[in-house]
């Protein structure tokens, strides 16, 4: 180990600890903490968080990272770690901790503020919290960009703390390509789609059974019991405290047989790359996934480009029909697998299927240009959002919670976010192209074995943290970085041969 | 607020996060945490325990403690903490902190060491670890000793740590008239004890059942669930984050049906007292219950003086026999009083009843006493164990995990910590006798109304804390303190009365 690194060592060891107990809280408070507990939990949280920022914004490690700028001895785990904690340290250095502590503050109240407006409906409600949280993201940034002389637009800057590399000139392009495509192939799918009949999927499916069926499908795809829990929470999330302890929520409900199991599959996606991450990098800033887009090209590759395929479903299907016998006993594998790929405009983003979703995530990228290049008051944003809303999907929200406070993640600061959802998409669907070209698949698929596909995962993407960007895992891994074209093929591909016959 | 006191506020708050934390990390790892994760998160606990450690032992804390030793205008509550602090302050601060923590560490191996060993059944595997324990405890006494320069002898110094004011003289004195008294009352019962016929507790007793049955008995007894969990674990405990989050475990077994009942009833009681903790005082050092005497007088005094009492069941029975209608069936509620009070002698304290429990506490007391006077040896532990089994109990452990490897507490280095289990069944059925005399008890278990049993408590017990001593508490309750011989009149007159027609 280099001698100046080491000296990082109870700084790191320090961050990990508290790391690990802030997402321990977080879990918990989604799982299972009781329904009063909030108010005096959220004080031990807040202590924690501070003693975090702490833990890596002081002197000591300041000096040492300038140090260690100019080691050229640094071994790949060492340099990626240096390149993490630098990165935290430009983001967080720059702002006064006085203000960042009252933002967070702000913030651990947003989410239920949030949530009532939601539930009342009232888009004034959240309004005050939501233009204040703007205030603070906008004022930060123009902090960090001018403590580090940086040239980028605001929004860029955020773009990059989710998705290095990416900005507004490459995701224009991105989602102009998606959207000259998409939307010629949403119009056929959608004046075809009455042949499908989904009813069968609101039948009712108890939720006990769900709950087995659902733990069975967790272990079909790989995830590890021994170094991970299923659980239950409104909004299905992954945690993990290190990749010996990786979980997972999923939300069941009695009358939607496919919710509980793609965010199963999905939250599993997330959980392989987690659970496959080198021993050696774990427990350390640069054992996680490398970013949001790539740990969303996990959930999405299992979700969507195995998780609602004929071959995937070939050697579960008997199982699902044996669970729900008399919901389901008039379904056969083709119907089943059209009604899952269903595809129609709606309003809801985390109920839209694979072919509208990136159109649910431009909505909100645009909506957020507009905000950081300070094109939009935070009275304007339903409007914008809802004739965003018609232009791209032909709906209209009738109301602000199936419209603009649809999402809680502004409610917890994330800008810039939304895009790498999209991202992982079209990171999904290359890793997938470049799948069948390297082992037999739909072969593995079919006989629902995970273990040559997770083994591949593993060694070409998983295992290396933090320790490559996307764009080198895609490379080392295919000879090619991030090319959004793959996307666009599969979507056409899937949808032509899926509506061909209807 | 006194200023001097006020400027402890950041080292009081930071403690009470990190205790959180690990408080959470306890709970997690008894209830939910995956199998493998044991070894990367009790690294973070580690760090975290130190980070505790530091939080209350600095030169800042060490300075307003002795500023704060010549105020004299701090309030009850500042007293209480000052006090505490105090405490914490003498037993930690004379151990060198790199022996602290080889301790600690030691520790945290210890318990899944122990935990192999019972299930290997082979004392061996532990006798090194525990020799290394007691080594270290006896260097820290005798450190505490030295920096204090007290005159009392080691193991009255573990002693007064869980029971302040109590030491051997005042056992002795308690544990000779309980031996006194229980010796003779046990024969007579042991006498009569195959006319209790108990085979209806081992029938089938479907776990899915017993959880909603012990919820529901949770409840009935005060339980709130707006501030609480009930879980499982492999040993019932409780644990509370603050007076708005305390949790609880039970066991089930299907083929007892007693033993969740009871593990619920008891650690509800537990339960109960961090509940009603005032909000005033909860989330600081004072804000807990102020002995294990005492927490345990409240456990035992739901479990056994309410819960196994015939009132107690008058509102609940018909709804257990509705729960297992099969099992039950031929059950009626006296013999059922019956069943749940028959006494035996039997080798394991956990499984024991009220009558010979206490006898159990004084095999482990005396032992205890042995090793913290240098008259025995790792190696000779099982023998005397075995040996004072045979003389209190007329029963021989046949091996080692039935014998001195069957509790957990000296792995995790609780010495003097079993004496307040007996003193907690002393100190229920004093309070017992005591709320006989205020309100009329009886009427109350049998109308299953519990809110004036625990607003009493809560107004004479519970919400001061640490504010008051266990002696203090009682004199201002019942103008008397601590007095065994209400439990020697209670376990006398019950057994009496029970057996008097058999």
């Amino acid at each position: 180990m280099n001698k100046t690194f080491e000296k990082l060592t109870p700084w790191l060891d320090k961050a990990y600890a508290l790391n690990c107990a802030l997402l321990l809280f977080e879990w918990d408070d989604a799982t299972e903490a009781p329904e009063e507990s909030g108010e005096l939990t959220s004080k031990a949280v807040e202590i924690l968080s501070n003693e975090y920022y702490e833990a890596i914004i002081n002197d000591d490690v300041k000096k040492l990272l300038k140090q260690l700028s100019k080691e050229t001895d640094l071994n790949l785990k060492e340099k990626a770690i240096v390149k993490d904690l630098q990165k935290q340290y430009d983001s967080m250095e720059p702002i006064p901790q006085k203000e960042y502590q009252a933002y967070r503050g702000l913030i651990a109240r947003a989410s239920s503020i949030w949530a009532k407006a939601k539930n009342a409906n009232d888009y004034s409600q959240f309004a005050p919290t939501l233009e204040k949280i703007i205030e603070y993201q906008k004022k930060f940034v123009d902090y960090r960009l001018k403590a580090g002389k940086l040239k980028v637009k605001p929004y860029d800057l955020l773009l990059d703390d989710f998705e290095e590399g990416f900005n507004m000139e490459k995701l224009d392009k991105f989602f102009d390509t998606l959207k000259k495509e998409i939307v010629p192939l949403l119009q056929m799918v959608t004046s075809k789609n009455d042949k499908i009949n989904k009813d069968y999927n609101y039948r009712s499916y108890p939720i006990e059974l769900q709950k087995e069926f659902n733990h069975g499908l967790a272990e079909h795809v790989g995830f590890d019991f021994k170094r991970g829990v299923i659980k239950e929470s409104a909004h299905p999330f992954t945690t993990n405290l290190h990749n010996k302890d990786v979980r997972i929520t999923t939300h069941y409900d009695e009358h939607n047989l496919e919710s509980a199991i793609f965010s199963t599959i999905h939250e599993s996606g997330h959980a392989m790359y987690e659970l496959q991450i080198s021993d050696d990098l774990t427990a350390t800033p640069a054992g996680t996934g490398v970013s949001m887009g790539m740990h969303e090209g996990q959930s999405r590759l299992f979700e969507n480009n195995f998780g609602r395929s004929h071959e995937f479903w070939m050697p579960l299907f008997q199982k699902l029909k044996d669970t729900y016998p008399d919901a389901l006993k008039d379904m056969d594998l083709d119907h089943f697998i059209l009604g899952i790929n269903k595809s129609a405009p709606s309003l809801i983003r985390t109920e839209s299927d694979e072919l509208t979703y990136s159109l649910h995530i431009m909505v909100r990228y645009e909506v957020e240009k507009l905000i950081f290049e300070n094109k939009i008051s935070i009275d304007e944003l339903p409007e914008a959002w809802n004739k965003k809303y018609e232009e791209y999907l032909g709906v209209t929200p009738e109301n602000d919670a199936e419209g603009v406070l649809q999402d809680i993640h502004w409610a917890t600061g994330s800008f810039g976010y939304f895009p790498s959802y999209a991202l992982g998409n079209a990171i999904a669907a290359q890793i997938h192209a470049h799948l069948k070209t390297v082992m037999p698949l739909d072969k593995h698929l079919k006989d629902g074995d995970f273990q040559p596909i997770n083994t591949y995962l593993k060694e070409h993407i998983h295992c290396f943290g933090k320790t490559k960007t996307t764009n080198e895992i895609l490379k080392d891994m295919m000879g090619e970085e991030f090319n959004p074209q793959y996307y666009i093929d599969y979507l056409k591909n899937k949808y032509n041969t899926l509506y061909k016959d209807l």
